[in-house]
């Protein structure tokens, strides 16, 4: 799926410092911009609907989670979603304990995120909607004594309009003259004001960044870590944290065995001079440990956080999460056990036994970093050494921590990208060979959902989007392996497809007839793959200007697709390849070209990416799998969107110029394009020539896992242009 | 002509961290590597050999110089270049000057820089090639008691080793192991020794680099101002400095008048809080005082400095090059006339009137911007301002003038890119109309030689690469506005052509034959424009590699000149266009794909350019000359290169979304490109078109001017594939 929102829009220099930038000063981006993730170089950021997240709904305990849909209905059929006076006792509350001694606070800031920046999260964390009653994604609510507002972009302006009650302020981010949050604060509140935070849900950059900017007001930025003032309100009917077993991610699809991964970290750890690193993004957590889990929707990952250290590895993790199997296979990588919230107390151990700490801060939340800031300080004094520097407890004093920050030497902390970032991301055979095997058995359910789609609206069947939706997801349930969505599916019809992040509801969305055009963009999680495919159709005749955008987008999928480049090549040099074609009579799509796949893991992920920011400097290595997903938007008319998934491989040339590999993309996605919307007209003997070996490709993978209608639809599907 | 030498590489997130850092801390980079334009924002560096720029010989005081060649000629009858002791004595008179009391250095570093980072420089400041007898047009020379060593690049080693004695130790930059002259100083220096340098021939950019890597030896830069070391050694046999008159740059040429250009120049320094900006790049004081001159070979620019004030405006400049009508023309514009050597002194004022001064720190040298920030600093202390915080007198303290130069609020200073360069960057009507005009007759000029030398060859007549070069040159002259070669013209057959900045000299160069491919890259100034084009021609029978590998690089070629984009993309985005049919096949070329182009000024202007660096975020603005060079070269066999010169313009296309401008290019170049040399089952029908409608193009603009033959061969050579 597209990763990156329309309204917003950052330059390229600003992306661009913000790449380069390791501790320098933050850019004075707004936290709801920063959520957009091809602005930052990790793409954990979420973009889908939280609603979606979900009940705990009984854990069912199975390897296999209940399915993001299924959580959403049971979620739907609990809860209301009417703006009453609820939400003003909720507000009254929150203010209340503003003057608590323990607290003391004169505003309070309550995010979106979880503590590990995930991009979907478990309910019991979706703390803002709670407070405000808006259900979007992405949002950002500010309480004062006397004010509320909310941050949301353009996707979300209609949705919170309604779902606000009058107490709260819309901030329409985006939009001209609308201030930030910190710009916000300062602006209503005295000059010297206490702002709070969980700091759990701020990653530590995020926390730098807002300080320095309230700062300027004189404002302190308050840590509130032992309390979340709305856990506080929420009380009892806050959903238990989610309980769903954790489960092997066996050899065969993880390809490398847990003691190699650990053993490469420690290989890191030794080349950066430190002693340990927190590894707190789930997906992370996982790939390291080859397990996997079902506490979010669409995201196979759990609740944890890991240390691993020189000779040992602690996982964090709620014990009952943990089978007997799960438990033996962490032994046997030398991997100890420890509740979820023993967190801070073991790095503070660390700091108390002068640890070197490896700390990715872009993700790494405030409460970890300052506890490991403090505890080295106080630690220090207490050793009395002298000439050692360690960190000041941050936030409370006058003492910026920026500046301790940037002298790595002399502290006792690395601020750098996570070790495993890269590995995660470089694909192995076994994710290669499972990926691609997860690939054919959902192209083979789509082939069966296309055909059935196809009957139905010949048929004039009445069809909103959500049950195309939900059909689609039956055909996938059938499949081998299947597991859950890889987000939630983007049903759009006509005018819908040209919202980029169009998630229909049962309430309000649109039948799919034969009138207009038809986007679909989904995937799912296997248990050997994930997958993310759109495909654009029409089942009447499409218009002329229809076809040649079609046929546009079709263009710049193929010039990339084909892409050849020198090896160290960063993704957003491709990026202009995918759009040229639509550029030529005066189009262009607001969003990036591409994203990275995880194997059976989250369906985006970084380090690399292709985009028209030109920030990412990441270069694309051979074995990453990229999403390739042009597209273009007619507003309030109708969306094209081709999307498959690229496998970076070595291409072998005649040359080899500089004595440098060259590299390609292979296809992992293998689904008929279809080809009533070409103009035929517009395209050149080469890209007919693709279209055409692509389908005879499609037809010969996919043909064997089809019979009957399927089969023959498939065979129509991928006959020659 | 192609901008980027070989054999240096540079990574691109440093090269993109150069051009974000206005004021950070500089990258280590050797000044040759600075020395390549690509690698910096700007694109001042000189590329050619400096044994073109010739002796002053003899003013002839009319508008028109002679030209380069003609210079060399005179030049090579007048000096001998074989080494000799010579050269030990002018080693064994430079360290006696280190002892002198007004001296007392233990190292002196010795550039090929004038002081105006000029490409094309006068003999009198070819200082470097006087004290090591190496004449190649870059390197680095540093003389210490008791080592001698000069630093080139790999386009030089062979003549670097013929030309330099023994004394001297040749340092083969960008070879693996090979220190830069910085690191090689804190190698053989005991520390705390005292490296001594003309602050005249350092931008202050490049000195404050050399000052933080040798104090990591604790060893101090000591600018020597008012002594030139080699100058001092060169004595009476110093040739004079250049002496050429200048002229009016007309109105018609020009399009905008002075009183014009001054008042945006105010305007910019009102909006940016300053009182007066310091302009030393050549170009853009010839630019904005409509005046050119003929000091140097290449480049239509005089010796001179320019001081724009509020309401005052001065030109420093040696008066006897300056007649009655360029006198009447700048008093006119309210601009007075001081000697050249006044610049100092005049800065000096400046600061004790307490103006704030613009420099631009990359262009400008040292000695202007310490002398400005040791007066800041010594009359603020005179008026005793308390809370005024002025600049320190650099290099001589221990403390850094950096953090200072940060503060621009505070200080008197505001370090920024000169507000002429994206003026004459971005051409007006008159400019566009001249460079059409004289691209014409360029193309007319092409035509007659071509015709010839295929004729000649035919013949098998004997002729070299020099006398071919030559013979371009008369075809040129005959032309009307003709002025000089606007750089050295590379003529080169065979693996010559292979070789990217390859100069033949008489005594070496190959004859011109019909066995292989012949290359060549030249350039015209003209009174109304300037030219740079490439052809690559085959006289005999082309193999088929180096048809395809010719195809591939003209593929780039038409994908680069067809590229449409959106208004606010920088040029590195489309070089990719340019490369991605050799990419295809595992080829690629070391060079950049575009460089800016003056208008009748420098054949290479910042800030623009498309490359592969991906540092320069300049965006491709209507009104902008880019090169269109892709190329490729095959080591020891032969070389490709295929350019025009394009207009970037406002392209009106059906759509226009995002409601913004969509950009293009207009071709100005018009001269056939062998079909011979094309393989046609590599091109795609639009291709095709494309080539033949350029020839079209071509026919009817440049027929009208030819006659005879050379009609007939533009004929025969604009026929339809």
């Amino acid at each position: 799926m597209a990763i990156e929102a329309a309204r917003l829009s950052l330059s390229p220099s600003l992306a661009a410092a913000a790449a380069f930038r390791r501790r320098g000063p933050p850019p004075l981006v707004h936290p709801l911009r920063r959520a957009l993730p091809l602005l930052l170089p990790r793409h954990r950021r979420r973009l889908h609907t939280l609603l979606a997240a979900a009940a705990a709904a009984g854990g069912d305990g199975g390897a296999v989670a209940l399915s993001s849909s299924e959580l959403r209905k049971r979620r739907g059929a609990s809860s209301s979603s009417s703006s009453t006076d609820r939400e003003d006792e909720r507000l009254r509350s929150l203010r209340r304990l503003f003057a608590r001694p323990d607290v003391a606070v004169d505003a309070y800031i309550v995010p979106s995120q979880d503590a590990h920046q995930s991009e979907f999260i478990a309910e019991c964390f979706m703390r803002r909607a709670y407070l405000t009653g808006f259900t979007g994604s992405a949002g950002t609510a500010v309480v004062t004594k006397d004010k509320a507002a909310l941050w949301t972009d353009g996707r979300y302006f209609l949705q919170a309009e309604k779902e606000l009650s009058h107490d709260w302020t819309l901030m329409r981010s985006g939009n001209n003259g609308v201030p930030t949050t910190s710009e916000w604060l300062n602006e209503v509140l005295p000059s010297g004001c206490r702002v709070g935070i969980d700091p759990f849900l701020f990653s530590f950059d995020a926390a730098d960044e807002l300080k320095d900017a309230i700062s300027e007001k004189n404002h302190e930025l308050v840590l509130i870590k032992d309390l979340n003032l709305v856990d506080e309100i929420w009380g009892e009917s806050r959903p238990e944290p989610p309980k769903e077993q954790t489960r092997v991610h066996g050899i065969k699809c993880a390809g490398v065995d847990v003691p190699s991964k650990l053993s490469f970290v420690r290989s890191q750890l030794a080349e950066n001079g430190c002693n340990a690193v927190v590894i707190s993004l789930l997906d992370e957590v996982a790939w390291l440990l080859n397990m996997r889990g079902s506490d979010v929707p669409n995201s196979p990952v759990f609740y944890s956080y890991l240390i691993v250290e020189d000779t040992a590895a602690t996982l964090f993790v709620d014990n009952n999460k943990v089978s007997e199997d799960v438990l033996e296979h962490l032994e046997k990588a030398g991997v100890k056990l420890k509740p979820y919230e023993a967190i801070l107390s073991d790095v503070e151990r660390l700091a108390e036994n002068g640890a070197k700490l490896w700390l990715d801060s872009s993700s790494i939340n405030a409460a970890i970093v300052n506890v490991f800031r403090s505890s080295c300080d106080r630690y220090g004094k207490k050793r009395g050494k002298a000439g050692r520097q360690f960190g000041k407890e941050s936030f409370s004093g006058e003492q910026a921590t920026r500046s301790s920050g940037v002298q790595n030497g002399t502290l006792n902390a690395l601020y750098k990208v996570s070790p495993v970032t890269l590995a995660k991301a470089v694909k192995n055979k076994a994710e290669i060979e499972g990926m691609k095997s997860s690939h054919l058995r959902d192209a083979a359910a789509l082939a069966e959902f296309w055909c059935w789609l196809e009957g139905e609206v010949s048929e004039s069947a009445p069809l909103t989007e959500v049950q195309v939706a939900e059909k689609l997801l039956e055909f996938r349930q059938k499949q081998d392996g299947f597991i859950d969505t890889s987000f939630d599916t983007i049903s759009g019809y006509g005018a819908n497809g040209a919202i980029i992040h169009y998630r229909p509801t049962p309430e309000s969305c649109s039948s799919v007839g034969s009138d207009n055009l038809f986007l679909l963009d989904s995937g799912a999680q296997y248990i050997d793959g994930t997958t993310d495919i759109t495909r654009t159709v029409h089942f009447g005749e499409p218009s002329p200007r229809q076809k040649e955008c079609f046929t546009r987008v079709l263009q710049g999928h193929i010039a990339l697709d084909q892409a050849v480049f020198p090896e160290r090549t960063p993704g957003f040099v491709l990026d202009v390849l995918a759009r040229s074609s639509l550029w030529k009579i005066g189009l262009d799509y607001r969003h990036g070209t591409g994203h990275g796949v995880g194997a059976a893991l989250n369906v985006h992920e970084g380090p690399q990416s292709i985009s028209y920011r030109y920030g990412n400097l990441t270069a694309l290595q051979k074995g990453m799998i990229v999403s390739n997903e042009p597209g273009y938007y007619e507003d309030n008319l109708f969306g094209i969107r081709i999307e498959n998934l690229l496998l970076v491989k070595e291409v072998n040339l005649p040359n080899s110029f500089g004595g440098i590999s060259y590299l390609g993309f292979e296809k992992l996605t293998f689904v008929p394009i279809q080809s009533k919307l070409i103009d035929l007209a517009l395209l050149s003997p080469s890209e007919i020539n693709w279209i055409n070996e692509y389908h005879e490709e499609v037809w010969e993978k996919v043909s064997p896992l089809l019979s009957g209608h399927s089969l023959d639809w498939l065979w129509k599907n991928t006959r020659p242009l």
